[in-house]
């Protein structure tokens, strides 16, 4: 099942897209895809209702996609997680998942305009798919222990900035926040439609240029890895983000490439998950 | 002003501290601590209250104190910004600040027990004192900008787990994030009321040993610089917390110093902002 959140931003509506994609409004089940829906079966609710035949559709013309859950309790993110990025980026290959957050007020929905900060010359991409927690996960047992506790799985962008992530301190999160750096969506994918997380493609353009093309079965830590691993950490809860880390092909790892400039446009997929397209403006 | 919030967790209710050390049920005024509050001129709105007489009294007699804030958008972190705990962890004096995060999750009470990881043996304790945001702060002037968008402060233990921070990877939220991590409080104290904050002495003991005892006007970088630069990278909201960073005195830095053990029990104090008191558990 494809979940998802339609409208003006702040005010989005919760929907279910069905496989011809037409949208059905799940506003009588819940009245947002959040961290209490999550918890509480919603997912099953809103597949009830849907087998149910008693959800009234949307009108899908036109419609802002928002991202496809509320606000994140926070945004938990792997770096280096593919060896090809790790290489061109200049660093070696993680012993251990490389672990660091974003402000999860960075969220916007998978079509909106992405700003580039003042001052900015490296706003650079990262496409990831991420893992949205659907239960509380706290010292789960193994990586088998994880798919109990993940609701599905969703496009990220992962907008970076590398003179801010990289070059003003040892700590990255600074390069990682700012206003509109994680388009979220278009769908959470529930896990049972999303199939093996470790067999999905992943591709980004710039303005039509092809710059990533990975596959999630090159992860150094597989995502049952990186969500058991966490939670020794880390309490995780539902509506938690996990952005998975981005395969190469970014402007850091090939000298040359321009980053983001104003009126860019960038298109991102995953195979299954659905595509993004922003445009960049300035902040 | 001190505002507080006070019951069991999960259902505090707001309070007002008076002079005399009498509980204010602010019940009437707003539901809660929170953004929404601060963002609409609550503390102004508390204080005309307060002024009125309207408010009923609350046995303070054994209350739990929760945090001051209900669960921050998110905790942004200063490291090594004194210069003498710098020096004590063989680091650098930063020529930027060093900005990471913590889960917000991890926020309790300041007298509440706080959880030593599984398999930890290097959980270390740092007093701060901590900003929070009462205004939207985006792209600030300077550091002049800064006070009107502080609705005050409140003290911080910034609890950290030094092998999950230093030794796992290059990035140190996995360190600082396990639940119950950031013990805040006891009041958030109006900015007006809590004077300079580079005038501020900080303490910490464990077990009735003195290992803290600095002063904020050792800080590298000063408030009004910390809130005027992160606005530059993020934008900050109202019920943020900024963690300013902790002065020397960590286990980390005096070796043979022991770790927090269960069992233990930390105390510390920031002058004008109360005391902390947490006996530690294992998780």
């Amino acid at each position: 099942m494809k979940l998802l959140r339609v409208g003006t931003p702040g005010e989005e509506r919760p929907a279910v897209r069905t496989e011809e994609g037409r949208l059905l409004d799940l506003s009588s089940v819940t009245s947002d895809i959040d961290g209490a829906f999550l918890a509480s079966d919603g997912v099953e609710r809103a597949r009830e209702a849907v087998a149910a035949g008693s959800l009234p559709e949307l009108d899908a013309d036109g419609v802002r996609i928002g991202a496809p859950v509320a606000r994140p309790g926070k945004i938990v993110c792997v770096g280096l997680n593919y060896r090809d990025h790790a290489a061109e980026t200049g660093a070696a290959i993680p012993p251990r998942p490389v672990v660091f957050m974003k402000d999860p007020g960075t969220v916007v929905g998978p079509y909106d305009e992405v700003l580039i900060p003042r001052g900015s010359v490296k706003t650079d991409w990262e496409v990831e798919p991420a893992v949205v927690i659907g239960r509380r996960a706290r010292y789960l047992d193994g990586p088998e222990a994880a798919w109990a506790v993940i609701a599905g799985y969703t496009i990220s962008h992962d907008v970076s900035e590398r003179e801010f992530q990289l070059e003003y301190s040892s700590q990255w999160d600074l390069g990682k926040s700012w206003e509109t750096f994680n388009p979220l969506g278009p769908w959470l994918v529930t896990a049972d439609e999303a199939g093996d997380p470790q067999d999905l493609g992943l591709h980004l353009s710039v303005n039509g240029v092809k710059r990533q093309n990975g596959h999630t079965g090159d992860m150094t830590f597989p995502v049952g890895h990186i969500v058991a691993y966490l939670s020794q950490y880390m309490v995780l809860e539902p509506a938690d983000v996990i952005n998975t880390g981005t395969p190469a092909g970014v402007a850091l790892g090939l000298p040359g490439t321009p980053y983001f400039r104003p009126g860019d446009t960038v298109e991102l997929s995953v195979d299954g998950l659905g595509a993004q397209r922003q445009t960049f403006g300035q902040a």
